[in-house]
């Protein structure tokens, strides 16, 4: 990883940390653009929108495609905290994301390295290059602190 | 089926259709309640919001919670004229969603019945009950006619 593309999950994972300060599951997510400039941040806003679809990775991608007025980010990376899930990963797909890079895994929920692996499906049209396990103990221990903190 | 859930299966095929006048892959989600109310009705919009995840069923599910205030629609059933897609499987799964009735089934892009199998899979979490092919021939001549035209 390139100074520049930790800092982008750097990023992600600061605004990871902003949503578990309220009370949102503490997910994050960098869009960017192929010359390197930030499309879209978003984080987990499923309590605050009551929106089960209001993922970290969904909110970016929305966001993404208005600003650019297209619904497809061909040429974009997304940066993300966990492993997405079957939602995020089929989103991720349609929106023809270049690269995902993402930091912990996720074997409960994860559709990329775990679960229904979407992306090696038949039925999947569209993966991108995928790069799993950046800064992982950050966006690890970011979920373990939140849910301890839950208990 | 009874006569009221043909109803709101006829009502979902009526706007999968317009949303094909409107040039999108006409698909159609209608929401109900327990007590047999209309929640929300959506058609497939990835066109015209140029939004890749502005399938029917997640707008319906979007605006269904908007309109309860409520994240998870725990007693709601809802009918959709395609096999529901991994992204909206799991969007379904996440809204505790309780019936789901699908018309057409999706071979190349399903993730009921084919593809991910996502409510069959460890990391679903909550799975509705299931019940596919209803008025199938309907909802599969929508989508064959639209495509049939498109070439």
């Amino acid at each position: 990883m390139s100074d520049k593309q930790n800092s982008y999950m750097q990023m992600a994972l600061d605004y990871a940390r902003i949503a578990g300060d309220r009370g949102e599951v503490p997910v994050g997510a960098v869009l960017v653009d192929s010359r390197g400039e930030v499309v879209a941040v978003a984080t987990n806003a499923v309590e605050e929108l009551k929106d089960p679809t209001a993922h970290a990775e969904m909110l970016a991608l929305r966001l993404g495609t208005k600003k650019l007025g297209a619904a497809r980010l061909t040429d974009c990376d997304l940066y993300v905290t966990l492993e997405p899930c079957t939602m995020c990963a089929a989103a991720i797909s349609f929106a023809r994301v270049r690269r995902l890079y993402y930091a912990a895994y996720d074997t409960k929920g994860g559709a990329v390295d775990h679960g229904a692996k979407f992306f090696t499906q038949p039925t999947c049209h569209h993966a991108p290059e995928v790069y799993g396990g950046i800064m992982e103990s950050e966006g690890r221990d970011i979920l373990q602190q939140f849910f301890k903190n839950l208990r």
